[in-house]
C-alpha cells in the first residue's frame, strides 16, 4: 500500500510500504477514508536534521473497518469509525477517568511505535478501546467535521476545558491555527461571553470570527497584552487557550490572564520552562494541559457535529490526494493552508 | 510602641516606633493579642544584603479592636478579630469571587506598604473588608489555632484546594514546615485517603502523623520519587501540595504527580521557572496556586477550629514575648522551631 514517510529536513514522501495488517488479536485494520496533516507533523518536518530511515507519519483518520483480530468485539468489518490520535485500552484506570492519553497500554499513532495514518490503511491496536464506531456511514458533507474529532477539535476542546471556560467567561485564544480555531469553537460552545482571538492571518481571522470570536488582536508581545487588557476593562481574561506552543505565546498567556484565571495549553511545547514567579504566582494562575483525550471527547462533541451545531471541518481549506501529501506539508509549512485534508 | 524591624542579613530588631494610629476613615487600630513569624519572613531575614532602613515586618495577627475610622461599620472597639495577611476591600470583583489576595484596593501587611504585625498594635486598612470579627473573645486554648487562620492554615488549605484534594484521593505534601503541616491537616479535612508527607525532621514528622499523614518519605530527589511511586502502586498521587518553594521541590512534585493530577504551590517561589515539556505536559498535570485568599477561607475553616475538629495551632512549638522576636527568627532559621508565636 502507499503511505507517507517522514524523513525530517522538509523531506516527506509517499512510498510503497508493506500492507497494514492485523498483528495482534486486539487489532483492527482500517481503510482510511480521510486523514489529515497536523500542525505537530510540521515539527519533525522542520527538524533540520534529515533521518536516514523515515517513519510512517499521521495520526488523524476516519475510515472503514476492513478486518479485526479475533478478540475484537465492538467493531466489525464495514463499520465506519473515528480513530483518535492515541490508542488506548478503554478500561484502565486512566481511560475510566477519561484521560485516554495516559492509558497504561496506550500510545500514539505515527510516532514510530505504530504506523501512521497518512496512508491507504492503518493498523489500530486495542481496537475495542480506541475506535469510535458510528451507527451509519455518514454523509460526505460531515466527513471533515468527523475527522476533526480524531484530534484537532478534541484538542481545542481540551484547551477550553483545562482553561475552565464556562458560560459568561472572557476567553482569549492565542494562535489561530486549526487548534486555535477549534478552541474558539469550543469556547463558544461552552458559553464564553467574549472570545478574543490573537492572530494576524486574514484567512484564520475570518474563520475565527465565523466560529465565534468576538474580538481579534493582531498585535504581538507587549502591544497584544495592552490590547487584551483594554478589551477586558484592564483585568484580563478568565481563560486562555494557548494554542501555539512557543515561549512567547506562554508569556503572553500569563500576562493576559485575569487573577484566579487558568491557561489551557495543548500545543506540543517547544519551550522548556514556564515562568514560576511574578504574575504567574501572584495572580494565582493555573496552568494545565497536555495531549487531549480525544477519545473521551467524541462522546461530548459528536452530537453537535452530527446535528450541525458545530462545523469544525471548516478548518480544512484544502483537500488533496495521497500523492500530493508532500505539497500539503509545504502549503501548511508556508501557511498557505490552515489545515490540509487527505483523501487517499 | 514596640515593633519588629527587619533589616536583612539576619538582623531583626524590636524597636520603639511611632504608635500605630488611624490614618484613613476606613482604618481600624488593632491591639495585637498574638502574632507569629512566617516562613516567608525568613527570606528577607536570610537576604545577605543588609538594608540601611528597616521596615516593620509581620503579617499574621489576632487581636482586639482599639479604635476605628468613621467609615468603619462592621467592627468596633473591643471586638476580637482575625487579621488575614492581606488587606482587602471585601467587595471588589475579586473579593466577591473569594480571591481577596487580588483585591483591586488591597495589599499585604509587613511589606513596607503597611506596617507589620509583629508589634504591639497594627493599623488595618479597609477594616470592614479585611477583619474577621468573632462574636466573643475566645478561650486562650484556641488562640493558636485562630491565629493560623490569619495565614498558615489558610495557605495549607489553599494548596489542597488548588491541588483538587477530595475524598478518596492520594495526596503528597512536599515539605513539612508549618504550611506543609497545615496542608496535611487540610488534605485530611477534605477527605484524602492517603497523605504522604515528604520531610526529614522528626518533630515535623511526628506532628504530620498526628495531623493525618499516612506515610512519610524522608528521602530526597530521585529516591523520594521512587518511594512515592512504590507507595502509590507506581502511579503517583492525584494531588501534590508544594509547600517549600524551591526548584527541587517543584521538580519532585511534577515527577510524583499522577497523570491528570494537580499541584498546588503556595510557598513564595524561590525559583524562576517550572518545567514545561516532558512529564509536566505529557501527564496533563495542572500547576496552580499563589497567595492564599485567607480571608475567604476563614468562613470555611473557623467552625472546625471553634468546635475542635482541627487544631492547626499545634504548629506553634514556641511562644515568646515581643522582645524575644530576634531569638524567634534565629530558632526558625535554624529549624529549632517549626513556628514561633509572639505574645506582645
Amino acid at each position: 500500500m502507499r503511505a507517507t514517510m517522514m524523513y525530517g529536513a522538509k523531506e516527506v514522501r509517499v512510498e510503497q510500504v508493506p500492507d497494514a495488517r492485523i498483528e495482534q488479536p486486539t487489532d483492527a485494520l482500517v481503510r482510511v477514508v480521510r486523514a489529515c496533516i497536523c500542525g505537530s507533523d510540521l515539527w519533525p518536518y522542520r527538524d533540520p536534521q534529515r533521518k536516514e530511515t523515515g517513519w510512517q507519519i499521521g495520526h488523524e483518520a476516519i475510515g472503514i473497518v476492513e478486518d479485526v483480530g479475533r478478540e475484537v468485539s465492538t467493531v466489525k468489518r464495514g463499520d465506519f469509525v473515528i480513530m483518535p490520535f492515541a490508542y488506548s485500552d478503554g478500561h484502565c484506570e486512566f481511560c475510566a477517568e477519561g484521560l485516554h492519553t495516559a492509558c497504561v497500554h496506550g500510545g500514539f499513532f505515527g510516532t514510530g511505535q505504530v504506523a501512521g495514518a497518512q496512508a491507504e490503511a492503518v493498523r489500530v491496536p486495542l481496537a475495542d478501546g480506541t475506535l469510535y464506531r458510528l451507527p451509519t456511514v455518514p454523509h460526505e458533507a460531515l466527513l471533515g467535521s468527523l475527522l476533526t474529532l480524531s484530534d484537532v477539535m478534541g484538542t481545542g476542546h481540551h484547551a477550553a476545558v483545562v482553561a475552565r471556560v464556562s458560560p459568561g467567561k472572557r476567553v482569549a485564544v492565542v494562535g489561530g491555527g486549526a487548534v486555535g480555531l477549534c478552541g474558539v469553537l469550543a469556547a463558544k460552545r461552552l458559553g464564553a461571553e467574549q472570545i478574543i482571538l490573537l492572530d494576524r492571518h486574514p484567512d484564520r481571522i475570518e474563520l475565527g470570527k465565523a466560529f465565534g470570536a468576538t474580538d481579534v488582536v493582531t498585535e504581538r508581545g507587549e502591544a497584544a497584552v495592552e490590547r487584551v487588557m483594554s478589551l477586558t476593562g484592564g483585568r484580563g481574561v478568565h481563560s486562555v487557550l494557548e494554542c501555539v506552543g512557543t515561549e512567547e505565546a506562554m508569556h503572553t498567556s500569563i500576562l493576559i490572564t485575569r487573577p484566579g484565571g487558568a491557561i489551557g495549553r495543548v500545543g506540543v511545547p517547544h519551550y522548556e520552562t514556564i515562568p514560576a514567579s511574578g504574575p504567574a504566582f501572584y495572580k494565582n494562575i493555573t496552568v494545565g494541559g497536555g495531549p487531549a483525550p480525544a477519545r473521551a471527547y467524541i462522546d461530548v462533541l459528536l452530537p453537535d457535529v452530527l446535528e450541525g451545531r458545530i462545523e469544525p471541518g471548516r478548518v480544512f481549506d484544502r483537500i488533496i490526494g495521497l500523492d500530493e501529501v508532500p505539497e500539503g506539508y509545504r502549503a501548511m509549512d508556508q501557511r498557505q493552508a490552515i489545515k490540509v485534508m487527505i483523501k487517499p
